[in-house]
């Protein structure tokens, strides 16, 4: 009789979002009158750019017409004219890529599942919390061991190498859904000089880093020294350029990332190929878009618009005197909210109507903590503050 | 240090297609005027359909919109508006689907792998020989253990369970890739019972089933009783639709296919929800217009045109006497090339310019056939077949 994967039964059921869900609609329900602001969304909100929309729509007429149409690409990782693209966008960082290092993927999600799968079952996995909650079940559908690095006040939820700790495969996550926290160059070149004196591999999540507006913060691993001999690279244009429904990402693999003698380029291409077909052509056109110089201003708008609800955010929060992280770089505000989280979700729901997330969702170490979200428009926004302001008045 | 994947290392590497490449590329050089027609062709050529390309380019349209642009699905499974039309195209086949049994993927190559991470590493994998080299590859990588049934001329490379065989995870494709070959109700009823007396699961790969003419043969393996106790289906648009290159599939797990108490669908839903993010909605929106009336009709004619050209191999091959399978449920024809197969192929290329692929490349009883593929022209598969006949006069 065929076996299971008995490590299904060690993953606990997140009820996270099904809870808000709950108890958002049995309010409404219950006061129908009542207008409800959601800062707990996590997806965004506003449309497609015009560059991108523009390229969509020419690389569909392509498709219909026999000398342009594109069947299964020359190659899974991604075509040569998006890779291009990358890679000047890298550029900007200071980081040089070649093109093979770029393999583009239809998100950050897959891939930072996928990659584990080059790996042994035995090795320890290093995960921050609070956290985005895939790492952490990704790895334990492998049956990998699971070591947390605490995020707390005193380190601005920015964990740095415990010399003692154990951790084979790191995750850092920087602008770190959900605190928003983004770790310095230094912060960063602690993790690369640990992963290479223990013989670890980083997974470097930079899902987020087109929020960033320190210019002293970096973008990338690959801007510190070293990174390219223990890190790989994920990133995303869900929140860079809204494709959240439109699934396009690209994985950062340095030829010169080695383990035992093996390369992880070409273990991750043999993975690839066996087990992945590449991204539609329309939406690896519509990706090229938000790199030319009108699709990055147009995209920059979009995020800027959002920051600007999180300055607001951030900025009401300090006025309140309640200690929070993110805001600056990051859609997401984290914030000290004096009580366990779960109530203070009721609390605001039910005197302010606004709903966020509780942090307790992110892991053991987000409990007492609170998220909200810049995804909602500029007046729900400024509403939402005003209401939270009465609150603690 | 991080302990890599070992199994990697007993992944044979597939020279195949680079050596038919290498190979014609040779040729061409020292024949500049030579006219090389190519029968090896494992993609799709003609463009998508006029119905799809308009519901690709409005759905575009849509995502500009903030009114109609759509960012995380509702569901990472598919839109229910895909998932109606799926369902209703089951209906044809007299097979009643629940909406969530189907879920949307991008396309049967991922599917068909990490289905497999459901199930323990120690599980032996019956698969067909020969076969589309993917299912070995992804179980190699995972360490599982391998049996083959073997294909033959004997019973026409559609091998039956033999019942000392092992096989908890067994694999079937049909119409086959590279055989053409396609089961009847009853080869399938043998594999059902199979499965069911052994506990085991049948991963059903109908990617080619919409090339299936014969009114008498099975599209789905839930025409077959049983099956929803022990089967998972994998589909794909790629070449029912010309979606190669716009990756939309979709997988069927049955409600009620449960192992040892453990429900399938629910795994593959938590599998899924964890390291997928759907497929983009423009896509889904072009994959819902391949199952209008108007789509449907579309795409037929498309798939008569290769089929006319699988037909005109056929009919070929059986004027010169050559043993052959498909041609006429399949693209494939896979015929008896009476030696060697690389030798065949270079007496091919060399005496007559055609190219096709040695069937060796798809397992160890493929040695001593020879597949051609209906993806090229009407007119140059003709000719192709001209040219053929020569070379056996």
């Amino acid at each position: 009789m065929v076996k299971l994967n008995e490590n299904y039964k060690s993953l606990k059921q997140s009820y996270l979002f099904a809870n808000i869900a709950k108890k958002v609609g049995a309010y409404a329900a219950e006061h129908p009158g009542a207008k409800i602001i959601r800062l707990g969304i996590g997806d965004v909100t506003q449309p497609l750019t015009p560059p991108v929309i523009q390229a969509l729509v020419k690389a569909s007429g392509e498709m219909g017409v026999k000398e342009t149409f594109r069947g299964y690409a020359p190659d899974d990782q991604g075509y040569p004219f998006l890779k291009d693209a990358v890679r000047n966008y890298y550029l900007k960082f200071g980081v040089t890529l070649s093109n093979d290092e770029i393999c583009v993927s239809d998100g950050a999600k897959s891939d930072i599942s996928n990659f584990t799968e080059l790996f042994d079952k035995e090795n320890a996995v290093l995960i921050p919390d609070p956290v985005y909650p895939v790492y952490l079940d990704g790895n334990l559908m492998a049956g990998r061991k699971i070591v947390l690095a605490e995020g707390n006040e005193k380190n601005s939820f920015l964990p740095l190498p415990d010399k003692s700790a154990e951790g084979d495969i790191i995750y850092i996550c920087s602008p770190n859904n959900p605190t928003g926290a983004a770790y310095t160059k230094d912060g960063l070149k602690q993790w690369v000089d640990f992963a290479r004196n223990k013989g670890s591999i980083i997974f470097y999540d930079a899902a987020y880093e087109a929020f960033i507006t320190d210019p002293a913060l970096p973008h990338s691993i690959f801007e510190i020294d070293g990174a390219r001999e223990c890190a790989v690279e994920f990133c995303s244009l869900s929140k860079t350029a809204g494709f959240t429904g439109t699934r396009c990402g690209y994985t950062v693999v340095p030829e010169t990332l080695s383990i035992g003698g093996e390369n992880l380029l070409k273990m991750w291409l043999r993975r690839q190929t066996t087990k992945f077909n590449g991204v539609a052509y329309v939406v690896q056109r519509a990706a090229e878009a938000v790199f030319t110089e009108e699709g990055q201003k147009a995209c920059k708008e979009v995020i800027n618009y959002y920051l600007g609800n999180a300055r607001i955010m951030s900025e009401t929060l300090d006025k309140l005197g309640v200690w929070h992280t993110g805001g600056l770089n990051s859609p997401y505000v984290w914030m000290d909210c004096g009580m366990d989280s779960w109530e203070f979700f009721d609390t605001l729901l039910n005197e302010v109507n606004v709903v966020g997330t509780p942090g307790s969702g992110f892991g053991r170490c987000g409990e007492g903590y609170f998220r909200l979200t810049a995804f909602n428009t500029r007046e729900n926004t400024i509403e939402a503050m005003e209401r939270l302001s009465k609150l603690y008045k």
